[in-house]
């Protein structure tokens, strides 16, 4: 994950004690840990801190009277906003963006990322405090997002690394049945299928041709190959037995 | 964003209704529909339905008893993990990774992106009928993510694009003041200096020269030069009155 990022996530008046636990959450999880809070609702603070889990970053979250104190030491401030609309007087950028220009400025200075209130967002005020905005890519219709989940995709983008290996945990396409194989598993079907009526005793050359296809589109591992023929002979052996009795 | 892709995002045995309702929220927000419920505590579902916004969601949702029957018509099932350490079956992606197999596979097939319950995750059963694994890149120390949040960061990923314009609404940076207006700008903040005290009324010509840099520092936009030089010869006014009195 790297080192501790000089990141401050900062909560414009948050209402709800679950969002600022799910915020909290959300920074444990992709390794942030300065939490400010600008004038919360004093009993959702109080109740975010006995609920989650992370609380060691809500017992370290500071608490300030306005913005100004909780942004002081940051030389980028970047407010966060779903109205794509409004009369805007710094850039606004997609997330995608907005994380890069964050990411880059992290690496020598400290930044603030900021969330408004459940309700109404952050204010014109809050907002004449930011060198620019981002936007998650939500849809217009419906761009408003819940506090909890836009804190959590914001600091998830700017963990996000394309570059990172792909997959923790993969595994080869497992070696395919050799030829002979292939040709004893369709042997012991062919037999299958005649005795249990399925064909006719004596099948066709196209039917046979037919089968065989069948098989290798199968794309038979070789590791399951004595098993599978293992379960034709013991269904060729029971149909055997009831033909005898 | 595209045409309604045929993504079908199924919680398995969720028991709280804030995060059915929280992911239904994040489907909104990103334009995603088909939401399906395996098992749900009932009276979960009943209460997440009358709570949220997106309750053409939640009102549209699929509830099933059997894993099987909610993922029958999907070609690719994909789970969700925080475990990276599980003794695993199948492949195990990065979400960056994971998503973009999912969106090529959606662009013609369905498929199903499956989370397990808050408290336990996919069970080894559910994680049986799973092609592939996406794990979202947390902490390891704090890998679980709460479901709102987690399904929410997967469909922003999906959603998710580095080649849109990086700004919806950009400013380009303001055209600078000519030398002559920074000219006089500089002369007026001189006058002002001196006779506020900050200088010797005879400047020296050092002082002069720092002076005239730090106001070239500033980079002051074309636009507003008129504005400062006004406020310079207004602050001026005033201490001349001062003198005066």
């Amino acid at each position: 994950m790297g080192s501790e990022p000089s990141l401050r996530v900062v909560l414009v008046s948050p209402r709800n004690p679950l969002n600022i636990g799910a915020a909290a959450r959300a920074m444990s999880n992709f390794g942030f840990t300065q939490l400010r809070l600008v004038n919360p609702y004093q009993v959702a603070f109080r109740e975010a801190r006995s609920a989650v889990k992370a609380h060691y970053i809500l017992e370290q979250a500071q608490v300030f009277e306005t913005l100004s104190e909780a942004i002081a030491d940051c030389t980028l401030v970047v407010g966060s906003t779903a109205a794509a609309n409004r009369d805007l007087h710094v850039p606004l950028y997609r997330l995608e963006a907005a994380a890069t220009i964050l990411t880059g400025h992290l690496a020598h200075s400290p930044a603030a990322l900021l969330f408004g209130s459940e309700k109404f967002g952050l204010s014109n005020g809050d907002m004449s405090h930011c060198h620019s905005l981002l936007r998650i890519p939500t849809r217009e219709e419906h761009g408003s997002m819940n506090l909890g989940q836009a804190v959590a995709i914001c600091l998830y983008e700017l963990r996000r690394n394309a570059a990172a290996p792909a997959a923790e945990h993969r595994f080869p396409p497992p070696p395919a049945a050799s030829a002979e194989q292939t040709e004893r598993f369709t042997v012991l079907l062919l037999d299958l299928l005649a005795r249990s009526g399925y064909t006719h005793e004596r099948t066709s050359e196209s039917t046979e041709l037919k089968i065989r296809r069948l098989v290798r589109r199968l794309s038979l591992p070789a590791a399951d190959s004595e098993t599978w023929l293992g379960i034709l002979r013991q269904i060729l052996w029971k149909l055997r037995q009831g033909d005898q009795s």
